[in-house]
């Protein structure tokens, strides 16, 4: 069997012969950058080869690998089929969630009043004239005679008492038993909230009883290996129960990971988190709780489930007490979830404050909910994850090297990375920076075109000219040369980047704008906007108005609320009225499906030029 | 390895060398007779080598076998390691209920009044402007919005939905979905009652629409091999979570040996069982739950749970419906279980009728029950395994060849056998007529004791002097001789033999007396004496009040009701009310633990001559 060497992690790993690299690297525990799961067909799973001999290139790596990075040694890893010992450079590690602030969530204080309570007992000692079984002693001390309790409590039940001096902690839940322990263990009362996004998987661990925050950590979500975007993956899902288990599998695993590093960090032991409450769009639901998507890919775009599910972490095999309750908020509709049901709960959509409000979630798909005149609606556009860097020539998402800023200042654009590393990609603040920039320097029109150097020469500043440059799908922009880049390529933004930035722009604004018109209301009506989700935290607001992916509203009424989801998350984990807050959301809000509208396409249409 | 084949099974086995044949026969799949778990006590598992060498008789085997037997090729199964290939002897396969009379219930008619429901529907398809979700739609058809449902029941629900046009069945029971079927399935609805004694296991499927008994099947309980009596398996279970494991694996397997049996039968599939009924004594319940049973061996015999405890066959691991109800009945106290409630429930006793009656369940432990001036009084009495044969020096299981009944007449003592085969042994029915009929012939004293047939010559017939043998332990009298029996060897009954069933009886009939006591009555306010067990079934009454088993009562004052245990789990399974009524008892019946009784010593010894 042949074995691989990545760099510069320095994984070995051993694998069967014609396996592609791709795969060797998820193996390997690595990740490597890709949307189409392995199709060639996004040409952006490139690693180097080190060592090793893997042949001519495809066809799909000459249309995506230029000569010189072919004559470099670069190739697609999903292309290549391992044969012999080989060592392969995997020159940036492309993890989610480098940014260390994408974790801090928005809300100010959380709210405690967990649903699980805790109580120490002592119970008297049996005695022949008091031969009352252990769990009717127990259930009598707790004045809870009818609590529900399942056989597995009971397995050690009896020496547990005996061995301490029967005195135990029980720990109830919605008048089910959940854990007996030794002692008193009052004090240890632990949750944890998850946000299953399709990109990024984020789980906080809190303390129930005061609400705090003691930890969060985060992954990449797994089921990437199937493809950037739901669509894709529930293709994967629907085509047996087989490959339904296998996406499963990944994000249970991937959660299950999350939960080792929280409790590795925290130092609490897994018995003692007795709660999960999880949000994620409708499709993740499904694949969380192992139930076929298959019938949300096509129109109507119909759920199995709206309510929320809850089960017990033994059944889906979550590491944490094995009684442990796990709840996945409800969905809203097909392709607006409990995400959404998170960012009303945490932006107090529903109080119906009499304001006008809109909330904008932009992950890697894109909803819309507003409040306006005591209604509650929400909607999902067909954005596509473009900001999150898939279908952009050298998209990426939020990662170290990444272009997440670009000014127009100066009469020049120039471009700052994350962790001021050498730029390997843009990211989406980046593309919706530099559209802006472009637009201020002119090179952009509002149609969404370059202006053409060769036929509108004096449109063009001559120091840009050399920035622009030629190829079958229209010009593209240099925004950082290929010396001072990390992959010793040019970082573009291209005329097909420009044209998927005004789709997905489009769509969102067009969601809106028919949210309003049903609302019966203007844009100027609204008294605020708030961006939700990592990419309104970075997104400069000042460039998505530039670019029309937002009203014409003064800079104040847009508010960035930073993971408004997962925070929705934490209070409802945090809060059982938060909690019964959001599980009867489903009845407030109404759905409105912009794909069957006639208006639709006209007024996305309208939306998709820039300003 | 050494390879073991077993005649006349004719099974061959591979096993290690080393292994010793008691458990070789197990691995077998064959069951060898035995009371001790291997420990060379009870000398039981006697097979005879047919090829191979064993070399000299251990201590155990010169205790228990004669030394003709040695000679003639016997050994004890546990006393010997396979070390080369060998042939054994399993002369005659002792298998638990051969009588086809025992599985027949005494219950004239079940009421059908399910807990399960089901309702087949026809949904309306989905639309875009009807997204509602699949669950949410068949819950708004069902009428039960609250219904809780798991995950694990929508895995496949949307296809089965589009297969089948949108028409499924719905099984729900208290509450909650167990199951979704395709089409119209409302007339199957089926489930099992379970009695789970310590020697045999009993299933029962019922057709619940109708409460009609489809098929029985039973099986010897295969935790035997850890020893024939409860303590000996709370000794090994309390060893460690994993003997408490092997325990509840064996019963747990051979009950989905019965279910697999069942459904065999029947030709119905296991996902149209939707619920267990089971009964058993308070160390079954816990063995069968996987719960450490290790507090009831010793004083004050506290149980780990006396309530109803219910559980998904899915957590089981039972072969039925995955979600189907497991509900094992309430245990009373450590040593009367819900078999006992069963018998209550059968006998109508928890009914307060006005009258005085005592019910007798004679199984491998003995319990009574008295209902008497509206009270209602429970307790269990040592009385051993001997009925069934264990501490009986040819003691066995009501199996084929065992001597059954036994007569005096025509000044001679003549015995017949179960399926008229060559005797080899003495169940406990044959025991009790056999002690009767050795008193009605003057041949044993009141007191127990054999006549001396040398120093009281005329005493003894000269008929019967032959039938006399004296050995250290006492005489024995021979009830069938060598050259009749299917050992070769002369089946007899001995002085030790009427010490055991002096105390068995004597203990049963003191617990009796005990309750009557505190009840305020005498034995002749007695209504009804009901005998309860297929050993009720068998016994002649004659003879038991012959010997003092039983009060002094006109003949039809007593009655044998069968196996009102397993009859009374029919009968909660069948009917719901029914159910209630056992799962409460438990408030109902007054316990007397007979053991710390300052009173009970005396009346035991009272209970322990002959009439």
């Amino acid at each position: 069997m042949p074995t691989i060497l990545f760099k510069p992690q320095n994984r070995k790993v051993e694998v069967e012969t014609g396996i592609n690299l791709l795969d060797a690297a998820t193996r390997a525990g690595l990740y490597i950058e890709g949307d189409c799961a392995g199709k060639g067909s996004c040409g952006k799973c490139r690693v180097k080869v080190g060592r090793g001999d893997f042949g001519t290139p495809t066809p799909a790596e000459q249309k995506h690998l230029s000569e010189k990075e072919l004559a470099g040694g670069w190739i697609l890893a999903c292309q290549n089929k391992v044969n012999a010992d080989c060592v392969i450079e995997i020159p940036i590690q492309k993890d989610a969630c480098r940014r260390k602030t994408t974790l801090a969530g928005g809300v100010e204080q959380l709210v405690a009043e967990p649903l699980v309570e805790k109580k120490a007992v002592k119970l008297k000692r049996p005695a022949v004239k008091d031969q009352t079984a252990d769990l009717e002693r127990l259930l009598l001390e707790l004045e809870q005679p009818q609590l529900q309790v399942k056989p597995r409590e009971l397995v050690s039940f009896p020496r547990l008492l005996r061995e301490n001096s029967f005195e135990v902690t029980a720990a109830t839940a919605g008048g089910r038993l959940i854990s007996l322990e030794p002692g008193d263990t009052t004090d240890q009362l632990y949750g944890i909230a998850f946000d299953i996004g399709t990109t990024t998987i984020m789980g906080s661990l809190l303390d129930l009883r005061t609400a705090e925050v003691m930890a969060v950590s985060a992954l990449t979500n797994p089921q990437n290996a199937f493809g950037a975007d739901v669509i894709s993956r529930i293709n994967h899902a629907s085509k047996g129960i087989e490959e339904l288990n296998q996406l499963q599998g990944k994000v249970i695993g991937a959660a299950n990971e999350i939960i080792k590093d929280l409790l590795r960090r925290t130092r609490i032991s897994r018995e003692r988190i007795y709660e999960i409450v999880a949000v994620g769009n409708t499709t993740m639901s499904h694949l969380f709780m192992g139930i076929d998507p298959t019938y949300l890919a096509p129109a109507p775009f119909v759920p199995v489930f709206q309510r929320a599910l809850e089960v017990e972490a033994a059944e889906l095999g979550l590491s944490i007490n094995p009684a442990g309750r796990i709840t996945f908020l409800p969905n809203l509709a097909g392709y607006v979830g409990s995400d959404t049901v998170g960012v009303i709960l945490a932006a107090g959509l529903d109080l119906n404050d009499g304001k006008n409000r809109a909330a904008i979630d932009i992950g890697t798909n894109g909803e819309l909910v507003l409040a306006a005149g005591g209604r509650l609606m929400a909607c999902s556009t067909a954005a596509g994850p473009a900001f999150e860097g898939a279908q952009i020539k050298q998209g990426m998402r939020a990662a170290a090297g990444a272009i997440e800023a670009v000014r127009y200042s100066e009469d020049d654009i120039t471009c700052s990375m994350i962790d001021d590393q050498p730029a390997c990609g843009i990211c989406g603040s980046g593309l919706i920076d530099a559209a802006a920039a472009l637009l201020e320097a002119g090179l952009v029109l509002p149609g969404g075109r370059f202006v053409d150097p060769e036929k509108e020469p004096d449109k063009v500043p001559e120091h840009f000219k050399g920035r622009f440059k030629r190829q079958k799908g229209g010009y593209h922009f240099t925004l950082v040369p290929a010396d001072q880049s990390d992959t010793g390529e040019d970082i573009v933004i291209t005329q097909g980047d420009l044209r998927e930035l005004q789709l997905a722009k489009g769509a969102i604004y067009a969601g809106l704008i028919i949210l309003l018109k049903e609302a019966g209301i203007g844009e100027e009506d609204l008294d605020e906007v708030l961006l939700a989700g990592a990419f309104g935290n970075y997104v400069r607001k000042e460039s998505a108005l530039r670019i029309g992916l937002l009203p014409k509203l003064p800079l104040e009424k847009i508010t960035a609320i930073g993971n408004a989801a997962g925070d929705g998350a934490k209070m409802a984990l945090a809060s059982i009225s938060l909690r019964n807050r959001a599980v009867s959301m489903t009845g407030m809000v109404e759905h409105m499906e912009l794909s069957t509208r006639p208006d639709f396409q006209e007024i996305f249409i309208g939306a998709m030029g820039f300003r």
